[in-house]
């Protein structure tokens, strides 16, 4: 008796579009009541006044409540993260863990686990207390992924919350103060604390270090494996584990990698090789199915420059630099897997170094 | 005495930024009279109110101003893309022509020609007489380069002109009409029929064919060695042929690819390996420095898709479709060259086929 | 026994804020079943990929799903309109009829009529059937609000539907053609040919002139009180018409003027007068409440002037004209009204002259 | 004998379009030796990446230098704002002092004086260092101006710089800290100390006290009479001050009102008619030619809210908010003043009221 985890990457024709989920479950492909978390890449922005992520999340609520009572329904953790820019495919990738008869396997499978903070007030909003808070949360997300040592978790994925004007003036009203006052700006921050959170729950940066970070300032603390996201559509966590354990079956594993720069994608390449990919660049044709999901970080960085060479990501006051990163790290991810149905996140404060960023794949495995 | 072609990319701080041109002139690495054409990658938005373009030329104009008669200084093709998204690194090309005392080398070598055509109607854009305009203006550019045989060319550079009210206001007080009111479409109606001309030109669609298209929506009519761009600064054409010829040498060549799609970049790997470079995938940072330049277009297409994934470039309104590709596209290259300072220009009517593009290689050969 | 038109403007928090409508029902003061339809400003861009139309009018069927049968859900007409620039404050307005002992008023009184057409073939729009059908939608709202006379109508606003990538594709494989690839252009083409649906019906513009239309060229053919805005959430058209009616009664009347461009508030301040307010602009801060609701439309035009000055909304590639027109217009009227909670469109094709649009006032009389 | 100044207005089709200056000046309408400042509107984004104020100034300078020694041209103060959105037209303000053999007139007219101040230190950018230099070059522009009493001044018009990515990392090399690593928002920091410096000049701010001030925080410490735009064009500040004096002669004068809000536009009312207007609004046709120039300032303010109404410029992540608020407001003030070539500028940080600002307003006199 084992468990196992599925995961179902689904193409989406619009934020509401959860007629592929549907079809899954009527089809019996998906058990929701086995559904541990969904992860979506929605087409808004990726910005505060995205609401493709809030849409998606309403359609999928009202998708799934006729199969779930409000209690399992509320445990779902619904990770959007909005901009799909270039041609990064709008899609979203179901996460079961279904219970099942077989004996634990010779060799480690993927295991996930969820969970949801407090509602994060917004004074702490980029401050140590948001730290801690998702400190603790990936402590339990890993518990209830069943994995002990840090050392086996690849990929954990935050949704957080951002500030508006909204909250920012009941803050205030309230007497406290907050990080920022630039809405934008709030989400750089949450994502931030986050990724911090997650460095001090797997052990990469001390707490106390964490605690007294300049939030987006100290671009050497950082996460080898945090994928952070913020949004208007909620004001706690939602936290997914995901990672490597033995007591889980399955023909899925899940690897990571660490990009450097934008456009470092041989680390990337080697994770495919220790997933059992060919060498060769890009995947071939035949190779591809097996990869299910690439999840990775795209960032402009700080400095202005790639390779010795100025970028403009950072001046351009049309268009965010979140858009700009995450549409050239899809070309350059893109370009190595062979299609751009992949999970770009912009924004990597403390998610990897400066311009560079954490890569997850989850593959099948050939049979043995 | 024989001609060669020097090519000099040269980093830029600002779309005004001829500061390294004139240190290379005042070197000597720079002859003001050898030069032939400038392209430029401008950090405006590419589109129609992108003024970086204009900026710039009336800055190298006024940097070589002390340098070269008037005349002269006209004859100097300068053809700036706007649109430095992603990492985009915003440079020039200065080419050169210098006369040699070397004899023809044993091998051809890169050949460069420029012209200027006539100022374009603004009732003829997007239209046969655009098309015929610019095959003639091609034909005028390959005699200048000494390139007799169409299959020698590796690439054809246009700066077009396009629509603005003003132009369509002046045209319409004059009776006559235009292909659209829409100036940034008529970016497109430019782009495409520039680019038909140049497949006149060499032989890859009829001249009767050509003139009956329907500019962007015929897209199975292509020239695989086109690159056009349009801009506001201008209302003829300035026309730059690359190729090879027996009658230049040096050490730089050029080669040319095709990409499919967006992320299509195996023939760009056989084009590198080709001219030389080693099949590895990113080329070894040790050989980097002999890739010269690179030029590409992109686009969106017309499905909507990439590689039966949906993508929303083309429903953004907040940003043009051209910006994604150009963002994209240049991830895909990037992470296949090592780094972002090449010439990507957005909008591929007509060049390459649907969703994809030609793509020109300048790369200077190992000594024998 | 008479009908009398209830008209609830409510502000809103987001594109799913729909508590205030829920404690209006809850308090009583909004009875659901007489609800004939809602019309919003939501925070979108107002374009094509503008998804808080859909966003609001899934969380407004979710939230009035307890109170109504689903045909009767399926009758209440849901126009949103998407697009704040400037200060403009996100509302809805909710349009109520109900029954009342009362008998016909000395004078006539607000009268609302709504319908839902077919779905409209992607082939048909911006095409003469679109026309005919608006055309004949009108009619049936005049019906179902019981005027007889066009001349008693004093606007209609119409949710139309637009052309996505996915439509024109669908189109495509069906061997049909559509009038443009262009998915922001598809949305003037739509609320075009609507206009001249509603010019037909009020005997503004004669059927077979209006079916002979350029769409958005022949600028001389416009309704003085039409008011259309397309949207991806719909296929079919919603149509709301608002004029006065001796067979109703209550304190609410609608008036209607004609800005001849941006900036034309003189004949605003002169309906507001026949209304009942005082001459003096801004209206007095006393007689603000008065004004329940201001609704008008904005465009750029197709001169790129205004009072022979030129503006750069046409050629702006980075923020959609109707972006500017939105924000520039709510300005002028808001000046003249004193806050900015009004219904400003983008986008006014065959809708007032070229470049100034219809505006509608509906205000509550002064009790006799 | 005594000065006089002169304004013309003068329509730009473009940032480079110096055509009507070099008209004026061959026909002897415009001394170049007369110039003290040339004020622009550009229709770039006004933000970070907005190089039409460049262009606009390389192109100035072209055409002033057979004109003018370059002592003499780099004394011109040169006061480029981008942003025209809605439909504010292009346009330049050129203001001239001649001596004339006039006695001085029975009353003051416009006096006008313009300084440079010293280069900033990037350090020094949005702090006190700022606004004591602002203070200093105020105080010598008034003296420029022949204006002893700071109630005499009615507007103060400042070009000053902001940080980009380069001049950030350059202060980090040298071991400086720099305000704030964001370069949109370095642009709102150096235009509130620089108005803050206005306000210590004309004695509306304590120097202590605006020493102290958290600048874009404190909103309740602001000039009246300041309106300051940053640009990356410069890297010190471009002052010039407009107001009336004795000493001057000639039929223009100068006056300036407070806007509250975004639509307060009755003190504009209340200061045209001080200036000899009729008190209907908009302005009669007949009078409108006297009304020379309008300068105004706007901002969304810091609270989100209009008139306790929620409006969505704040949460805006795809268009900046002085690009929202400089269409909303020109669109006011152009409702009141019959035409929109005005000349409004985004961001009034410590410029008026939160959420108002300063407008001046330039008239010529009838002739008593």
């Amino acid at each position: 008796m084992t468990r196992q985890a599925r995961v179902h990457r689904l193409s989406m024709r619009g934020p509401d579009d959860v007629a592929p989920l549907a079809a899954a479950i009527a089809a019996g492909r998906v058990v929701p009541g086995a559904i541990v978390a969904i992860l979506g890449k929605t087409e808004g922005n990726g910005c505060v006044n995205d609401f493709t992520r809030a849409f998606a999340v309403a359609s999928l609520r009202a998708a799934l409540a006729p199969h779930l009572a409000p209690a399992a329904l509320g445990g779902v953790a619904m990770v959007m993260s909005g901009g799909t820019e270039g041609a990064l495919a709008p899609h979203m990738l179901v996460l079961e863990a279904i219970e099942t008869d077989a004996p634990p396997g010779a060799m480690p499978a993927l295991a996930i686990g969820a969970v949801r903070t407090p509602a994060l007030a917004a004074a702490d909003l980029g401050g140590p207390r948001q730290i801690a808070m998702v400190a603790d949360g990936v402590a339990a997300a890993m518990a209830a992924a069943g994995i002990a040592d840090p050392a086996d978790v690849h990929f954990v994925q935050i949704k957080c919350p951002l500030l508006t004007s909204a909250r920012i003036a009941a803050a205030r009203a309230a007497g406290e103060s907050v990080a920022t006052t630039d809405t934008l700006k709030s989400m750089g921050l949450s994502r931030g604390a986050s990724a911090l959170g997650v460095a001090v729950a797997l052990g990469e940066v001390e707490r106390a270090r964490a605690a007294a970070a300049r939030i987006g300032g100290d671009v050497d603390l950082w996460s080898a494996r945090a994928s952070t996201s913020a949004g208007v559509e909620l004001d706690d966590h939602e936290i997914v584990v995901l990672g490597m354990s033995a007591a889980w079956s399955g023909p899925l594993a899940v690897d990571h990698a660490v990009m450097t720069d934008q456009i470092d994608v041989a680390p990337v390449a080697a994770a495919l090789r220790r997933l059992g990919f060919s060498a060769s660049s890009p995947i071939p044709t035949g190779e591809r199915d097996r990869l299910v999901a690439l999840l990775a970080k795209a960032e402009a960085g700080t400095s202005g420059r790639l390779r010795d060479r100025r970028h403009t990501m950072l001046e351009d006051s049309d268009l965010s630099s979140t858009r700009h990163a995450r549409a050239f790290v899809a070309g350059a991810l893109a370009g190595l897997v062979g299609h751009a149905e992949i999970f770009v996140s912009g924004g990597a404060e403390h998610q990897g170094p400066d311009g560079g960023g954490p890569v997850a794949l989850i593959a099948r495995r050939d049979t043995p």
